[in-house]
Protein backbone atom coordinates (compact mmCIF):
# COMPACT_ATOMS: atom_id res chain seq x y z
CA UNK A 1 0.00 0.00 0.00
CA UNK A 2 1.36 3.41 -0.86
CA UNK A 3 0.20 6.70 0.68
CA UNK A 4 -0.70 8.92 -2.07
CA UNK A 5 -2.13 12.21 0.48
CA UNK A 6 -2.73 12.96 3.57
CA UNK A 7 -4.52 15.83 4.83
CA UNK A 8 -5.63 17.35 8.25
CA UNK A 9 -9.42 17.62 7.94
CA UNK A 10 -11.93 18.47 11.00
CA UNK A 11 -9.82 17.06 13.23
CA UNK A 12 -9.22 13.45 11.71
CA UNK A 13 -6.95 13.09 8.31
CA UNK A 14 -8.06 12.71 4.87
CA UNK A 15 -5.87 10.06 2.96
CA UNK A 16 -6.22 8.45 -0.29
CA UNK A 17 -4.21 5.39 -0.92
CA UNK A 18 -3.33 3.16 -3.57
CA UNK A 19 -2.48 -0.70 -3.45
CA UNK A 20 -2.20 -3.89 -6.10
CA UNK A 21 -5.63 -5.08 -6.33
CA UNK A 22 -5.86 -8.97 -6.77
CA UNK A 23 -9.97 -8.94 -7.40
CA UNK A 24 -9.41 -6.03 -10.04
CA UNK A 25 -6.23 -7.34 -11.37
CA UNK A 26 -4.94 -3.39 -11.01
CA UNK A 27 -3.58 -0.37 -9.12
CA UNK A 28 -6.50 0.86 -7.09
CA UNK A 29 -6.94 4.03 -5.05
CA UNK A 30 -9.54 4.75 -1.94
CA UNK A 31 -10.11 7.90 -0.04
CA UNK A 32 -10.45 6.71 3.74
CA UNK A 33 -11.28 9.44 6.58
CA UNK A 34 -9.98 8.86 10.07
CA UNK A 35 -11.88 10.74 12.42
CA UNK A 36 -11.00 12.38 15.93
CA UNK A 37 -12.11 9.29 17.32
CA UNK A 38 -9.80 6.73 15.71
CA UNK A 39 -6.71 8.00 17.24
CA UNK A 40 -7.98 6.64 20.44
CA UNK A 41 -10.14 3.66 19.58
CA UNK A 42 -10.78 1.79 16.50
CA UNK A 43 -14.15 3.23 14.81
CA UNK A 44 -16.89 1.30 12.55
CA UNK A 45 -17.09 2.15 8.56
CA UNK A 46 -19.22 3.53 6.16
CA UNK A 47 -18.15 2.45 2.66
CA UNK A 48 -19.83 5.62 0.04
CA UNK A 49 -19.98 4.43 -3.39
CA UNK A 50 -19.43 7.24 -6.02
CA UNK A 51 -21.16 7.60 -9.88
CA UNK A 52 -20.38 7.90 -13.27
CA UNK A 53 -17.05 9.44 -14.44
CA UNK A 54 -15.91 9.77 -10.68
CA UNK A 55 -12.33 8.43 -9.32
CA UNK A 56 -12.00 8.12 -5.42
CA UNK A 57 -11.73 12.20 -5.44
CA UNK A 58 -15.39 13.45 -6.09
CA UNK A 59 -16.44 12.25 -3.09
CA UNK A 60 -13.48 13.37 -0.85
CA UNK A 61 -13.11 16.64 -2.01
CA UNK A 62 -17.00 17.98 -2.86
CA UNK A 63 -19.61 16.25 -0.53
CA UNK A 64 -18.36 17.93 2.52
CA UNK A 65 -19.04 14.41 4.21
CA UNK A 66 -15.85 14.48 6.80
CA UNK A 67 -17.32 17.16 9.37
CA UNK A 68 -20.40 14.92 9.74
CA UNK A 69 -17.95 11.77 9.75
CA UNK A 70 -15.94 13.50 12.47
CA UNK A 71 -19.18 14.50 14.68
CA UNK A 72 -20.52 10.51 14.90
CA UNK A 73 -16.89 9.05 15.36
CA UNK A 74 -16.87 7.12 11.58
CA UNK A 75 -14.47 6.49 9.41
CA UNK A 76 -15.28 6.77 5.96
CA UNK A 77 -14.17 4.86 2.73
CA UNK A 78 -14.47 6.19 -0.80
CA UNK A 79 -12.78 3.84 -3.39
CA UNK A 80 -12.56 4.60 -7.15
CA UNK A 81 -15.31 3.67 -9.66
CA UNK A 82 -13.92 1.31 -11.92
CA UNK A 83 -10.55 -0.55 -12.40
CA UNK A 84 -8.15 1.87 -14.44
CA UNK A 85 -4.18 1.54 -15.92
CA UNK A 86 -2.75 -0.32 -19.10
CA UNK A 87 -5.02 -2.94 -20.31
CA UNK A 88 -7.91 -1.72 -18.47
CA UNK A 89 -10.42 -2.20 -21.21
CA UNK A 90 -12.93 1.00 -21.97
CA UNK A 91 -15.44 1.99 -24.73
CA UNK A 92 -16.79 4.98 -26.22
CA UNK A 93 -19.10 6.59 -23.33
CA UNK A 94 -19.81 7.62 -19.53
CA UNK A 95 -21.78 5.01 -18.37
CA UNK A 96 -19.21 1.73 -19.63
CA UNK A 97 -15.93 1.23 -19.05
CA UNK A 98 -13.12 3.46 -16.76
CA UNK A 99 -15.33 5.33 -14.49
CA UNK A 100 -18.25 3.05 -15.13
CA UNK A 101 -17.81 -0.18 -13.26
CA UNK A 102 -21.55 -0.57 -11.57
CA UNK A 103 -20.40 -2.69 -8.92
CA UNK A 104 -20.75 -5.97 -10.62
CA UNK A 105 -18.18 -8.97 -11.90
CA UNK A 106 -18.12 -9.32 -15.28
CA UNK A 107 -18.11 -12.48 -16.79
CA UNK A 108 -17.76 -11.30 -20.49
CA UNK A 109 -14.46 -10.94 -22.61
CA UNK A 110 -12.66 -8.00 -22.16
CA UNK A 111 -14.27 -6.42 -19.32
CA UNK A 112 -13.94 -9.64 -16.86
CA UNK A 113 -10.22 -9.63 -17.13
CA UNK A 114 -10.44 -6.11 -14.68
CA UNK A 115 -14.10 -4.79 -14.29
CA UNK A 116 -14.59 -7.08 -10.82
CA UNK A 117 -15.65 -4.03 -8.34
CA UNK A 118 -18.12 -5.82 -6.65
CA UNK A 119 -15.43 -8.43 -5.24
CA UNK A 120 -13.54 -5.17 -4.53
CA UNK A 121 -15.63 -2.85 -3.03
CA UNK A 122 -17.60 -5.68 -0.88
CA UNK A 123 -14.62 -7.98 0.02
CA UNK A 124 -11.07 -7.13 -0.90
CA UNK A 125 -11.38 -3.90 0.11
CA UNK A 126 -13.16 -4.04 3.60
CA UNK A 127 -10.18 -6.81 4.24
CA UNK A 128 -7.49 -4.36 3.54
CA UNK A 129 -8.88 -1.70 5.70
CA UNK A 130 -9.73 -3.91 8.32
CA UNK A 131 -5.86 -5.29 8.11
CA UNK A 132 -4.45 -2.03 8.32
CA UNK A 133 -6.85 0.91 9.72
CA UNK A 134 -7.92 1.48 12.82
CA UNK A 135 -11.40 0.35 12.56
CA UNK A 136 -14.00 -2.21 14.18
CA UNK A 137 -15.69 -4.46 12.03
CA UNK A 138 -19.07 -2.60 11.84
CA UNK A 139 -20.05 -1.83 8.22
CA UNK A 140 -22.50 0.26 6.57
CA UNK A 141 -22.91 1.01 2.80
CA UNK A 142 -24.16 3.86 0.95
CA UNK A 143 -23.58 5.56 -2.46
CA UNK A 144 -24.39 8.35 -5.17
CA UNK A 145 -26.12 7.04 -8.69
CA UNK A 146 -24.48 4.55 -9.96
CA UNK A 147 -23.26 4.48 -6.61
CA UNK A 148 -26.18 4.06 -4.89
CA UNK A 149 -27.24 1.45 -6.86
CA UNK A 150 -23.72 0.05 -6.09
CA UNK A 151 -24.35 0.07 -2.31
CA UNK A 152 -27.86 -1.53 -2.47
CA UNK A 153 -26.55 -4.78 -4.40
CA UNK A 154 -23.87 -5.05 -1.97
CA UNK A 155 -26.19 -5.07 0.94
CA UNK A 156 -28.76 -6.98 -0.66
CA UNK A 157 -25.97 -9.60 -2.01
CA UNK A 158 -24.60 -9.69 1.66
CA UNK A 159 -26.98 -9.47 4.13
CA UNK A 160 -24.71 -10.28 6.99
CA UNK A 161 -22.10 -8.21 6.12
CA UNK A 162 -23.44 -4.21 6.51
CA UNK A 163 -25.96 -2.88 9.44
CA UNK A 164 -27.32 -0.68 7.04
CA UNK A 165 -27.99 0.49 3.50
CA UNK A 166 -28.65 3.71 2.11
CA UNK A 167 -28.62 5.77 -1.25
CA UNK A 168 -28.72 8.78 -2.78
CA UNK A 169 -31.02 9.32 -6.32
CA UNK A 170 -29.91 5.56 -6.83
CA UNK A 171 -29.96 3.80 -10.43
CA UNK A 172 -32.82 1.72 -8.80
CA UNK A 173 -32.84 -0.97 -11.50
CA UNK A 174 -29.35 -0.91 -13.34
CA UNK A 175 -30.63 -3.61 -15.50
CA UNK A 176 -33.41 -1.65 -16.38
CA UNK A 177 -32.12 2.00 -16.72
CA UNK A 178 -28.50 3.52 -16.89
CA UNK A 179 -26.56 0.81 -16.69
CA UNK A 180 -28.55 -1.56 -19.33
CA UNK A 181 -25.69 -0.67 -21.73
CA UNK A 182 -23.08 -1.96 -19.12
CA UNK A 183 -24.94 -4.54 -18.24
CA UNK A 184 -25.14 -6.11 -21.37
CA UNK A 185 -21.13 -5.84 -22.21
CA UNK A 186 -20.36 -6.89 -18.42
CA UNK A 187 -22.32 -9.80 -18.14
CA UNK A 188 -23.54 -10.80 -21.93
CA UNK A 189 -26.81 -11.02 -23.46
CA UNK A 190 -28.79 -12.80 -21.52
CA UNK A 191 -31.23 -11.03 -18.98
CA UNK A 192 -31.16 -14.00 -16.76
CA UNK A 193 -27.73 -13.63 -15.65
CA UNK A 194 -28.54 -9.64 -14.59
CA UNK A 195 -30.71 -10.54 -11.71
CA UNK A 196 -28.34 -11.12 -9.39
CA UNK A 197 -27.06 -7.44 -9.94
CA UNK A 198 -29.93 -5.69 -10.02
CA UNK A 199 -31.26 -3.98 -6.69
CA UNK A 200 -35.01 -4.38 -7.73
CA UNK A 201 -35.05 -8.09 -8.39
CA UNK A 202 -32.29 -8.61 -5.71
CA UNK A 203 -35.47 -7.17 -3.56
CA UNK A 204 -38.08 -9.29 -5.24
CA UNK A 205 -36.08 -12.62 -4.49
CA UNK A 206 -34.90 -12.00 -0.94
CA UNK A 207 -35.47 -14.12 1.35
CA UNK A 208 -34.87 -11.72 4.33
CA UNK A 209 -37.14 -8.02 4.69
CA UNK A 210 -34.43 -4.96 4.56
CA UNK A 211 -34.42 -1.72 5.56
CA UNK A 212 -33.52 1.10 3.15
CA UNK A 213 -33.16 5.01 3.22
CA UNK A 214 -33.05 6.55 -0.19
CA UNK A 215 -33.17 10.18 -0.99
CA UNK A 216 -33.73 11.80 -4.64
CA UNK A 217 -34.25 15.72 -6.13
CA UNK A 218 -37.19 15.58 -7.66
CA UNK A 219 -35.66 18.49 -10.44
CA UNK A 220 -32.88 15.77 -11.27
CA UNK A 221 -33.00 15.29 -14.80
CA UNK A 222 -32.19 11.58 -14.96
CA UNK A 223 -35.26 10.50 -12.67
CA UNK A 224 -37.61 8.69 -15.08
CA UNK A 225 -35.68 7.18 -17.06
CA UNK A 226 -32.15 6.43 -15.69
CA UNK A 227 -32.84 6.16 -11.80
CA UNK A 228 -36.29 5.07 -11.88
CA UNK A 229 -37.25 5.28 -8.38
CA UNK A 230 -40.88 4.00 -9.07
CA UNK A 231 -39.39 0.64 -9.70
CA UNK A 232 -37.80 0.49 -6.15
CA UNK A 233 -40.76 1.67 -4.34
CA UNK A 234 -42.85 -1.40 -6.03
CA UNK A 235 -39.80 -4.01 -5.54
CA UNK A 236 -40.01 -3.03 -2.02
CA UNK A 237 -43.49 -2.71 -1.53
CA UNK A 238 -43.66 -6.30 -3.11
CA UNK A 239 -41.14 -8.03 -1.59
CA UNK A 240 -42.24 -6.29 2.09
CA UNK A 241 -38.95 -4.37 2.77
CA UNK A 242 -39.22 -1.07 4.58
CA UNK A 243 -38.07 2.09 2.34
CA UNK A 244 -37.94 5.45 3.82
CA UNK A 245 -38.17 7.04 0.77
CA UNK A 246 -37.57 11.29 0.83
CA UNK A 247 -38.48 13.23 -2.33
CA UNK A 248 -36.50 16.06 -2.33
CA UNK A 249 -38.26 19.68 -3.98
CA UNK A 250 -36.04 21.56 -6.25
CA UNK A 251 -32.79 18.95 -5.93
CA UNK A 252 -31.04 18.14 -8.78
CA UNK A 253 -28.25 15.36 -9.42
CA UNK A 254 -25.11 17.06 -8.75
CA UNK A 255 -22.78 17.38 -5.38
CA UNK A 256 -25.02 20.20 -4.28
CA UNK A 257 -27.47 17.48 -3.76
CA UNK A 258 -25.16 15.24 -2.24
CA UNK A 259 -23.66 17.83 0.36
CA UNK A 260 -27.24 19.26 1.55
CA UNK A 261 -28.31 14.89 2.33
CA UNK A 262 -25.12 13.22 3.23
CA UNK A 263 -25.07 14.49 7.14
CA UNK A 264 -28.68 12.88 7.58
CA UNK A 265 -27.57 9.87 6.10
CA UNK A 266 -24.28 9.69 7.71
CA UNK A 267 -26.62 10.19 11.13
CA UNK A 268 -28.35 7.54 10.37
CA UNK A 269 -25.82 4.97 9.19
CA UNK A 270 -23.93 5.95 12.84
CA UNK A 271 -27.15 5.59 14.75
CA UNK A 272 -27.03 1.69 13.43
CA UNK A 273 -23.81 1.50 13.92
CA UNK A 274 -23.88 2.75 17.58
CA UNK A 275 -26.12 0.21 18.52
CA UNK A 276 -24.30 -3.38 17.04
CA UNK B 1 -26.44 38.90 -16.11
CA UNK B 2 -26.73 35.19 -17.64
CA UNK B 3 -27.56 32.72 -15.39
CA UNK B 4 -25.03 29.98 -15.76
CA UNK B 5 -25.53 27.40 -12.88
CA UNK B 6 -28.93 27.15 -10.25
CA UNK B 7 -28.74 24.20 -7.61
CA UNK B 8 -30.90 23.66 -5.06
CA UNK B 9 -28.41 23.39 -1.78
CA UNK B 10 -29.00 22.64 1.96
CA UNK B 11 -32.58 24.61 1.36
CA UNK B 12 -31.15 27.67 -0.57
CA UNK B 13 -29.88 28.02 -3.92
CA UNK B 14 -26.14 27.49 -5.28
CA UNK B 15 -25.88 30.28 -8.64
CA UNK B 16 -23.23 31.16 -11.24
CA UNK B 17 -23.66 34.11 -13.02
CA UNK B 18 -21.58 35.87 -16.01
CA UNK B 19 -22.03 39.18 -16.92
CA UNK B 20 -19.97 42.06 -18.57
CA UNK B 21 -17.91 43.85 -16.20
CA UNK B 22 -16.73 47.50 -16.95
CA UNK B 23 -14.11 47.37 -14.76
CA UNK B 24 -12.00 44.65 -16.12
CA UNK B 25 -13.50 44.75 -19.40
CA UNK B 26 -14.68 41.24 -19.92
CA UNK B 27 -16.97 38.85 -18.84
CA UNK B 28 -16.77 37.79 -15.45
CA UNK B 29 -18.78 34.62 -13.27
CA UNK B 30 -19.00 35.01 -9.81
CA UNK B 31 -20.56 32.24 -7.75
CA UNK B 32 -23.77 33.23 -5.10
CA UNK B 33 -25.51 31.49 -2.73
CA UNK B 34 -28.91 32.25 -1.30
CA UNK B 35 -29.80 31.04 2.01
CA UNK B 36 -33.36 29.70 2.93
CA UNK B 37 -33.75 32.95 4.60
CA UNK B 38 -33.13 34.98 1.29
CA UNK B 39 -36.44 34.02 -0.07
CA UNK B 40 -38.19 35.77 3.08
CA UNK B 41 -35.76 38.76 4.07
CA UNK B 42 -32.94 40.46 2.39
CA UNK B 43 -29.79 39.33 3.84
CA UNK B 44 -26.27 40.32 4.42
CA UNK B 45 -23.29 39.33 2.16
CA UNK B 46 -20.32 37.65 2.74
CA UNK B 47 -18.04 38.24 -0.33
CA UNK B 48 -15.13 35.52 -0.36
CA UNK B 49 -11.77 35.93 -2.18
CA UNK B 50 -10.27 32.47 -3.56
CA UNK B 51 -6.56 31.89 -4.41
CA UNK B 52 -3.94 31.55 -7.02
CA UNK B 53 -5.33 29.09 -9.73
CA UNK B 54 -8.98 29.23 -8.89
CA UNK B 55 -12.05 30.59 -10.38
CA UNK B 56 -15.72 30.90 -8.71
CA UNK B 57 -15.75 27.18 -8.95
CA UNK B 58 -13.59 26.05 -6.28
CA UNK B 59 -14.89 27.75 -3.50
CA UNK B 60 -18.54 26.69 -3.88
CA UNK B 61 -17.46 22.97 -4.98
CA UNK B 62 -15.20 22.59 -2.33
CA UNK B 63 -15.56 24.39 1.08
CA UNK B 64 -18.90 23.32 2.30
CA UNK B 65 -19.67 26.41 3.25
CA UNK B 66 -23.41 26.82 2.38
CA UNK B 67 -24.46 24.59 5.29
CA UNK B 68 -22.88 27.35 7.79
CA UNK B 69 -24.83 30.20 5.27
CA UNK B 70 -28.03 28.53 5.21
CA UNK B 71 -27.66 28.64 9.06
CA UNK B 72 -26.84 31.61 9.92
CA UNK B 73 -28.76 33.71 7.07
CA UNK B 74 -25.70 35.06 5.25
CA UNK B 75 -25.95 35.41 1.45
CA UNK B 76 -22.29 33.99 -0.08
CA UNK B 77 -20.89 35.96 -2.99
CA UNK B 78 -17.63 34.09 -4.57
CA UNK B 79 -15.40 35.38 -7.62
CA UNK B 80 -13.38 34.67 -10.05
CA UNK B 81 -9.94 35.62 -9.57
CA UNK B 82 -8.78 37.49 -12.70
CA UNK B 83 -9.89 38.48 -15.80
CA UNK B 84 -10.46 35.99 -18.36
CA UNK B 85 -10.83 35.85 -22.47
CA UNK B 86 -10.12 36.94 -25.70
CA UNK B 87 -7.06 39.69 -25.16
CA UNK B 88 -6.70 38.95 -21.47
CA UNK B 89 -2.93 38.88 -21.03
CA UNK B 90 -1.35 36.27 -19.41
CA UNK B 91 2.26 34.73 -18.92
CA UNK B 92 4.14 32.01 -17.25
CA UNK B 93 4.00 30.72 -14.32
CA UNK B 94 0.63 30.11 -11.86
CA UNK B 95 1.60 33.20 -9.68
CA UNK B 96 0.97 35.88 -12.62
CA UNK B 97 -1.45 36.04 -15.38
CA UNK B 98 -4.42 34.27 -15.48
CA UNK B 99 -5.77 32.86 -12.37
CA UNK B 100 -3.68 35.35 -10.52
CA UNK B 101 -5.49 39.16 -10.46
CA UNK B 102 -3.92 39.57 -6.54
CA UNK B 103 -7.05 41.77 -6.08
CA UNK B 104 -5.18 44.93 -7.17
CA UNK B 105 -5.46 47.44 -10.07
CA UNK B 106 -2.54 46.97 -12.42
CA UNK B 107 -1.29 50.17 -13.38
CA UNK B 108 1.41 48.68 -16.10
CA UNK B 109 0.84 47.57 -20.03
CA UNK B 110 -0.58 44.99 -20.97
CA UNK B 111 -2.16 44.15 -17.39
CA UNK B 112 -3.49 47.43 -16.76
CA UNK B 113 -6.09 46.52 -19.63
CA UNK B 114 -7.87 43.90 -17.68
CA UNK B 115 -6.49 43.47 -14.55
CA UNK B 116 -8.42 45.84 -12.37
CA UNK B 117 -9.50 43.02 -9.99
CA UNK B 118 -9.57 45.69 -6.96
CA UNK B 119 -12.09 47.91 -8.59
CA UNK B 120 -14.14 44.98 -9.27
CA UNK B 121 -14.66 43.55 -6.38
CA UNK B 122 -14.99 46.45 -3.93
CA UNK B 123 -17.19 47.94 -6.54
CA UNK B 124 -18.95 46.73 -9.41
CA UNK B 125 -19.19 43.41 -7.77
CA UNK B 126 -21.06 44.55 -4.30
CA UNK B 127 -23.11 47.51 -6.44
CA UNK B 128 -24.34 44.29 -9.05
CA UNK B 129 -24.90 42.27 -6.09
CA UNK B 130 -27.57 45.28 -3.96
CA UNK B 131 -28.76 45.98 -7.69
CA UNK B 132 -29.90 42.32 -8.26
CA UNK B 133 -30.36 40.26 -5.23
CA UNK B 134 -32.44 39.89 -2.08
CA UNK B 135 -29.16 41.13 0.14
CA UNK B 136 -29.39 44.55 2.43
CA UNK B 137 -25.87 46.57 2.00
CA UNK B 138 -24.01 44.70 4.81
CA UNK B 139 -21.02 43.64 3.84
CA UNK B 140 -18.00 41.15 5.52
CA UNK B 141 -15.57 40.03 3.34
CA UNK B 142 -12.81 37.32 4.01
CA UNK B 143 -10.74 34.82 1.80
CA UNK B 144 -7.86 32.27 1.28
CA UNK B 145 -4.06 31.96 0.43
CA UNK B 146 -3.85 35.09 -2.40
CA UNK B 147 -7.73 35.28 -1.72
CA UNK B 148 -6.72 36.04 2.23
CA UNK B 149 -4.49 38.94 0.71
CA UNK B 150 -7.54 40.37 -1.42
CA UNK B 151 -9.79 40.70 1.82
CA UNK B 152 -7.30 42.58 3.92
CA UNK B 153 -6.18 45.02 1.22
CA UNK B 154 -9.97 45.27 0.41
CA UNK B 155 -11.18 45.74 4.08
CA UNK B 156 -7.94 48.26 4.78
CA UNK B 157 -8.66 50.20 2.12
CA UNK B 158 -12.32 50.65 2.44
CA UNK B 159 -12.71 50.83 5.93
CA UNK B 160 -16.46 52.07 5.81
CA UNK B 161 -17.28 48.82 3.24
CA UNK B 162 -17.11 46.06 5.34
CA UNK B 163 -18.30 45.08 8.48
CA UNK B 164 -15.87 42.24 9.26
CA UNK B 165 -12.26 40.86 8.29
CA UNK B 166 -11.16 37.43 7.74
CA UNK B 167 -8.75 34.95 5.76
CA UNK B 168 -7.46 31.64 5.65
CA UNK B 169 -3.75 31.27 5.29
CA UNK B 170 -3.72 34.61 3.66
CA UNK B 171 -0.60 36.03 1.96
CA UNK B 172 0.27 38.60 4.51
CA UNK B 173 2.64 40.92 2.62
CA UNK B 174 1.93 40.42 -1.08
CA UNK B 175 4.89 42.57 -2.14
CA UNK B 176 7.27 40.99 0.05
CA UNK B 177 5.77 37.34 -0.17
CA UNK B 178 3.75 35.10 -3.00
CA UNK B 179 2.58 38.24 -4.98
CA UNK B 180 6.14 39.68 -5.71
CA UNK B 181 6.33 38.84 -9.61
CA UNK B 182 2.67 39.88 -10.15
CA UNK B 183 3.42 43.15 -8.11
CA UNK B 184 6.20 43.91 -10.39
CA UNK B 185 4.28 43.10 -13.74
CA UNK B 186 1.48 44.85 -12.74
CA UNK B 187 2.29 47.95 -10.62
CA UNK B 188 5.80 48.74 -11.89
CA UNK B 189 9.45 48.61 -10.35
CA UNK B 190 9.06 51.21 -7.61
CA UNK B 191 8.38 49.56 -4.32
CA UNK B 192 6.83 52.75 -3.07
CA UNK B 193 3.99 52.24 -5.77
CA UNK B 194 3.34 48.67 -4.14
CA UNK B 195 2.57 50.00 -0.47
CA UNK B 196 -0.93 50.47 -1.46
CA UNK B 197 -1.86 46.94 -1.92
CA UNK B 198 -0.01 45.19 0.66
CA UNK B 199 -2.21 44.62 4.11
CA UNK B 200 1.16 45.24 6.11
CA UNK B 201 1.91 48.37 4.93
CA UNK B 202 -1.64 49.58 5.04
CA UNK B 203 -2.20 47.97 8.70
CA UNK B 204 1.03 50.26 9.13
CA UNK B 205 0.31 53.28 7.76
CA UNK B 206 -3.84 52.93 8.95
CA UNK B 207 -5.18 55.76 10.83
CA UNK B 208 -7.78 53.42 12.48
CA UNK B 209 -7.62 50.14 14.32
CA UNK B 210 -8.85 47.15 12.67
CA UNK B 211 -9.68 44.04 13.85
CA UNK B 212 -8.60 40.87 12.06
CA UNK B 213 -9.38 37.38 12.26
CA UNK B 214 -6.71 34.56 10.76
CA UNK B 215 -6.17 30.81 10.82
CA UNK B 216 -3.11 29.22 9.34
CA UNK B 217 -2.14 25.61 9.16
CA UNK B 218 1.00 24.91 10.57
CA UNK B 219 1.57 22.21 8.25
CA UNK B 220 1.45 24.57 4.96
CA UNK B 221 4.28 24.45 2.62
CA UNK B 222 4.32 27.83 1.82
CA UNK B 223 4.14 29.15 5.56
CA UNK B 224 7.49 30.85 5.68
CA UNK B 225 8.24 31.83 2.27
CA UNK B 226 5.50 32.90 0.80
CA UNK B 227 2.46 33.33 3.71
CA UNK B 228 4.40 35.40 6.15
CA UNK B 229 2.24 35.45 8.97
CA UNK B 230 5.06 36.74 11.31
CA UNK B 231 5.21 40.07 8.98
CA UNK B 232 1.55 40.33 9.77
CA UNK B 233 1.96 39.44 13.45
CA UNK B 234 4.48 42.85 13.83
CA UNK B 235 2.50 44.93 11.44
CA UNK B 236 -0.64 44.40 14.06
CA UNK B 237 1.54 44.92 16.43
CA UNK B 238 2.79 48.13 15.07
CA UNK B 239 0.13 49.95 13.89
CA UNK B 240 -2.56 48.45 17.70
CA UNK B 241 -4.46 46.37 15.89
CA UNK B 242 -6.42 43.50 16.67
CA UNK B 243 -5.31 39.94 15.13
CA UNK B 244 -7.08 37.13 16.13
CA UNK B 245 -4.46 34.89 15.23
CA UNK B 246 -5.28 30.82 15.10
CA UNK B 247 -2.63 28.46 14.24
CA UNK B 248 -3.70 24.91 13.86
CA UNK B 249 -1.47 22.17 14.04
CA UNK B 250 -1.21 19.34 11.41
CA UNK B 251 -3.34 21.61 8.60
CA UNK B 252 -1.38 22.35 5.40
CA UNK B 253 -2.80 24.99 2.95
CA UNK B 254 -5.62 23.27 0.89
CA UNK B 255 -9.45 22.91 0.72
CA UNK B 256 -9.41 20.37 3.48
CA UNK B 257 -8.12 23.28 5.73
CA UNK B 258 -10.39 25.81 4.46
CA UNK B 259 -13.41 22.95 5.03
CA UNK B 260 -12.28 22.36 8.71
CA UNK B 261 -12.32 25.85 9.54
CA UNK B 262 -14.82 28.11 7.32
CA UNK B 263 -17.43 27.30 9.51
CA UNK B 264 -15.87 29.11 12.47
CA UNK B 265 -14.88 32.14 9.89
CA UNK B 266 -18.80 32.44 8.94
CA UNK B 267 -20.04 32.36 12.18
CA UNK B 268 -17.51 35.02 13.01
CA UNK B 269 -18.86 37.03 10.27
CA UNK B 270 -22.54 36.21 10.88
CA UNK B 271 -22.39 37.61 14.97
CA UNK B 272 -21.04 40.87 13.43
CA UNK B 273 -23.12 41.33 10.45
CA UNK B 274 -26.33 40.88 12.50
CA UNK B 275 -25.16 43.14 15.54
CA UNK B 276 -25.31 45.98 12.43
Amino acid sequence: MRKIESHACFGGTQEVWEHDATSTSCAMRFGIYLPPDAQRRPCPVLYWLSGLTATEQNFITKAGAQRYAAEHGLVLVAPDTSPRGPGVADAEGDDIGLGAGFYVDATQAPWSAHYRMHAYVAEELPALIEAHFPVTNARSIGGHSMGGHGALICALRHPARYHSVSALAPICSASRGWGRKAFHAYLGDDPAAWKAWDACDLLRAATRRFSLRVDQGDADPFLADRLQPDLLRAACAEGGHALDFRMRPGYDHGFYFVASFIGDHIAHHAATLKSV
